[in-house]
């Protein structure tokens, strides 16, 4: 096998922005009608539909951490909490523009893995990859992606749309991503605690499926079309930063307050087997965690049945109330809890709750 | 005078987004449905357009230098780079997405202070800051900016249009920007060398003209309209990395060759001064120098008269011929120069010509 590393340097700006552009050129997308390569991309647009733009940043060190996260699952990643801020709005995405800040110490072969696993992930979805922006980073690598799509007016579903009565649902499971980040952090302070000897090896057996949710979740593009075919929602948001914060943003923009029901929140079991291994309540991991990529949406009871033959485990978790804006869940040993602010991970808070 | 340095840690990040929307709301723009605050932006789109969507980066260290940039300036900037690219595809502006990087030594204010002058200037332009990612950056201060826009297809140019016989026209004056980017490195050099006293005092008297063109250069996002209203370009680029670099970009895109003359290449007296004091080829400021964001474009001879009327200072500079892509300068001494691949500043590159 003939492994080789290339110096960024020696293909230079230009020379990269070729590489990309032939990954980038194995997933056409027909309403993308100039790709990289001009001032601009130029999109066709159809009528009758709205554009969405989505926009996300990923920061090494911030969020991701290079010592368990290779440049595929990366690539991919970013890739993917994209798709499904674009899922959210149950559109359909076209094109991505990829804004890359390059260290030194990476080489042609790192970045191209990254840049192949992104415009694959893109064009898993239809979407291209159009244009974007690559720079030199004295610092460290970041990536700043934004992903453009199309929706029907009369499909679109917002934050801000909640009404009292609603019921609250959610695909999947919750909390197994962050089941998943325990595991690889457990591990690193292993090597890290064991003086990284060159032959550790990380103990990641079982775990598979919580690493897999982490490293390469799943936008629910094709659910969220698939829901909005069936019935109008009322509101929906992706679980990214955990399930009471983004409900939280659904209560607030919606003026609205939500109960949610501790016993009928999607947890698997190796979310609970791990939480127990760490001695921390399973719930939390759901309710904090964040990462999961999951659609959490609220719709008219009666629609509920309209969606029984989908794939893709949708389940009522709750229920949307009248009053201030908050987020009750209730425990299964009869307590409540109640929030009225966000309790997950914030950037630039002075501390983490997790 | 109530001057304050408000730790970002004390606002958090949800607390940084609501004085950002604040900021973004003073502009708004009457295709943009649905603005910051949800999973996407959603944009209106008019029948009979297209999209265009550029993209650009800015890092510390590598586009600006904060010794010399105020945040103000660099908010401006920054939305400007982006709009003249909206500009060269003679599109109108109407969103735009902005992800920030932001280490903690920077303050609230700081950061008040660049959003502040990014919203001011897109909103100049009818354009809305309708959504976008904030981040930590352990690392330093990064800006990754989208626009959006649109374009009628009829009159959309693009850079690979040029054909043989076109003229080469350009806006206003090149190599201005490289002049007043001399003239702060010096004073920062002065001041480095001289142990960097609280007193120093740099020199700038006199260079006003270049200092604004690089550090507010003036987008030609209404020039760039009024040229398409009266003909229909061939193709047009926005000289952004320097005249030979982006003419050579029109030329590979188009498979032609130009060739460019000294004599009509618009110098301002400032640019030929600066680059006096230097001791250097004023003529290599504009032929390597980049940062101007005029207009660089190319239509049928015959169509020129018709630009008399604007406003702008807008000036043929050579011709377009067949043949293998390269640039000629013809240099007033009787000699030419041909340039078959990019003489300017590439990132990663192993050296900097300039």
């Amino acid at each position: 096998m003939d492994i080789k590393f290339t110096p960024v340097s020696s293909v230079g700006e230009f020379g990269l922005i070729d590489r990309f552009k032939s990954f980038a050129l194995r997933f056409p997308n027909s309403n993308v009608v100039t790709s990289i390569g001009d001032d601009a991309a130029v999109l066709k647009v159809t009528e009758g539909r709205l554009a969405v733009v989505t926009t996300d940043v990923l920061v090494q060190n911030v969020h991701f951490d290079t010592s368990y996260t290779s440049m595929k699952h990366l690539g991919r990643k970013a890739a993917a909490v994209n798709l499904s801020d674009i899922a959210a709005m149950s559109a359909l995405p076209t094109a991505a523009f990829v804004s890359l800040g390059i260290h030194s110490n990476l080489s042609v072969e790192m970045v191209e893995e990254f840049y192949d696993a992104l415009t694959s992930e893109f064009g898993r979805f239809g979407c291209t990859v159009a244009g974007g922006d690559t720079s030199a980073s004295p610092i460290g690598f970041f990536a700043g992606i934004t992903v453009a799509g199309e929706v029907e007016p009369d499909r679109l579903p917002t934050r801000g749309g909640a009404r009292p009565g609603d019921i609250v649902c959610v695909t999947g499971d919750l909390g197994r991503s962050h089941a998943g980040l325990r595991v690889l952090q457990r591990e690193k302070s292993r090597y890290v605690e064991a003086g990284q000897p060159a032959d550790f090896s990380p103990d990641f057996e079982g775990y598979d499926s919580a690493l897999q949710k982490h490293l390469m979740p799943e936008p629910r593009v094709k659910l969220s079309r698939e829901i909005t075919d069936k019935i109008k929602l009322h509101s929906m948001i992706d679980v990214s930063d955990g399930l009471v914060s983004d409900m939280l943003h659904v209560c607030k923009a919606s003026g609205v307050s939500a109960s949610l029901d501790e016993e009928f929140i999607p947890l698997d079991p190796i979310t609970r087997r791990t939480a127990q291994e760490f001695k921390e309540d399973p719930l939390t991991y759901a309710l904090y965690g964040g990462e999961d990529y999951e659609l959490l949406f609220t719709m008219a009871e009666n629609d509920f049945q309209k969606l029984y033959s989908l794939e893709g485990y949708i389940r009522p978790i709750g229920r949307i109330d009248e009053g201030e804006p908050n987020v009750t869940v209730k425990r299964m040993n009869g307590t409540t809890e109640t929030y009225r602010d966000f309790p997950s991970y914030q950037h630039f808070a002075k501390r983490n709750k997790l």
